[in-house]
């Protein structure tokens, strides 16, 4: 009989939490001990997993003995204090927190695009950022074909990114401004008022006024491609979506290479979708991935501003293909290795 | 006494003749005889100009006679038919349709950016899209500086820029949703659901694959400028927010511009506003722009990807500053003239 494994969700009454439960039944992964985990705060909430009621506890370090796969998504600074107590205890984390992403020792990991390195953990693993996880599927076939130059790439990200406390935010100033449009509006999880608006910052500023958001898609694509030479820039902007993320990324390949060819080796690529054929209106929006693992690639065209350009538009489920479902078929590819 | 003129507005009852109105009052603009005009199915409405209340009239050839300026917002259909019916009766036309903008013989103006061209008018003079408007607004000191050699734009367009009826598509949408989560939405006005969504489509499809409002971007900004040597591309994405656009816009110089001249530059220039603080969390977003004449910058950062790149995210009130403002600024340089 194959082997069980012994599984935490550290983060477990979270959104990307709550969906990590999920795609872990949906994926068939075999668990021994199921143990949802969570902060003081949210502790004693339950959560369902394979039909059975499960009391979430509160995560310490004592709570990762025996545990063998630890799928963390509770904030950086949860995974900093913990991370290390369960790796001593033999159990392997897959961080979906930004905490070890860029750490050396840390392989930072899309399944479908470097696989290779899970090979190389030495007790964690980290996830990337959704941004950067849904981006880098879309674009894997292309950079194997014709290598990547440059992108650059301005996001349209839905609010669940920052958390149920944000999705909240969001409904709850839409309802006041429909009530009353004039409504004063505070805004405390986003920086600013999101309904009815966009937001042009997400996580904070760094030294060179990009924001962390827009620098970790531009360190965690070369990372995950092994690559130092991409250039990147980005502009990661907030909308009042719920869930799902958008992106309009502009690349330079270093060969030549044609939208039927790019067509078809994106069709022929795992968890990839083309929806587009612009003369029936068929392109993907934030609303048609939600809920589903594949990530969605439509608005195909010649870039008709450079040489070897392509544009494209690229709409994925953040909570799925970016966190739960990536850190799951991590966590598949790692008993299998 | 300075000599005063007769104005009519054609579409004087939709978002932007009513601004146009509007800005007529606020510019101080010396009218002698007003007269709002529309199509048959809105002419009897009412509208006010300067305390006195105006029946809007049914638009017909004759309705020009005696008038001097024109200000045109009723769809590029009603352009087509009558400008040519004002301009024969000694009427100037500033249409803010897309019908005559690329006309070789007809000037595509921003005041601020190319008040020249005005005088090669032979009796219509075309207000740019309002995308392509705010955005050359922002770009002409840069460009005068040191020369523009490429553009990646991104934009987040209000539903306002597809007029009254997708304002209140909109809002229908949010609210059938805020009520049932699970509503079935169908979408009259803009593609497809913009409430919670976002939408890469605006304006037809052309055989490039680029949207009609994408190449208006790249053709208008090129007239504007009268040089074709500017490389442009851009993905345009209708947002659920009711008026104000916001665009990513990357740009390559000619040759080096530190950011503290291009801040200085933008600073100085006319209706333009740097909010641009990071560190205090200060940056444009649309709902800081509406009803004002500024087009606002902030994110102005030098662009990690590339040489001579600045990244900078422009936000204006579509309705005025792509709009009704402009086509009134142009109407008082031509009266100047």
């Amino acid at each position: 009989m194959a082997k069980k494994y012994n599984v935490c969700i550290l983060g477990a009454t979270g959104m990307v939490g709550r969906q990590m439960i999920k795609v872990l039944d949906e994926q068939d992964f075999p668990v021994n001990r199921f143990l949802p985990l969570a902060s003081h705060r949210t502790a004693g909430q339950k959560v369902v997993f394979k039909d059975r009621e499960y009391v979430v506890e509160e995560a310490k370090p004592e709570s990762f003995e025996g545990m063998e796969i630890g799928l963390f998504s509770a904030g950086a600074k949860v995974s900093k204090a913990l991370a290390p107590e369960a790796v001593k205890r033999g159990c392997v984390v897959i961080d979906n927190t930004s905490q070890f992403r860029m750490d050396p020792n840390v392989p930072l990991v899309v399944p479908e695009v470097n696989p290779e390195a899970i090979k190389r953990h030495k007790g964690i693993i980290a996830n990337p950022n959704c941004s950067t996880a849904q981006m880098v599927i879309a674009l894997k076939p292309i950079y194997d074909a014709v290598g990547i130059e440059r992108l650059v790439i301005s996001t349209y990200q839905s609010v669940s990114g920052w958390g149920k406390e944000a999705v909240a935010e969001m409904y709850d100033q839409v309802k006041a401004l429909i009530k009353d449009p004039k409504a004063k509006i505070e805004a405390k999880y986003i920086f600013k008022q999101i309904a009815f608006n966009v937001v042009p910052q997400i996580d904070v500023f760094v030294d060179n006024a990009y924001t962390k958001e827009e620098m970790k898609m531009v360190n965690e694509t070369r990372k995950i491609f092994e690559d130092d030479s991409i250039k990147v820039t980005a502009t990661c902007v907030r909308v009042p979506v719920a869930i799902g993320h958008a992106e309009a990324v502009n690349i330079k390949t270093k060969k030549k290479i044609s939208l039927d060819k790019v067509r078809e080796l994106l069709s022929k690529f795992p968890t990839v979708k083309v929806v587009d054929n612009p003369k029936r209106g068929e392109y993907p929006t934030p609303i048609d991935c939600e809920g589903i693992d594949d990530t969605l690639v439509g608005r195909i065209r010649e870039d008709i501003s450079q040489e070897n350009g392509i544009e494209m538009w690229i709409v994925s489920d953040n909570l799925r293909r970016g966190a739960a479902l990536n850190a799951v078929l991590i966590a598949k590819q790692l008993i299998n290795n």
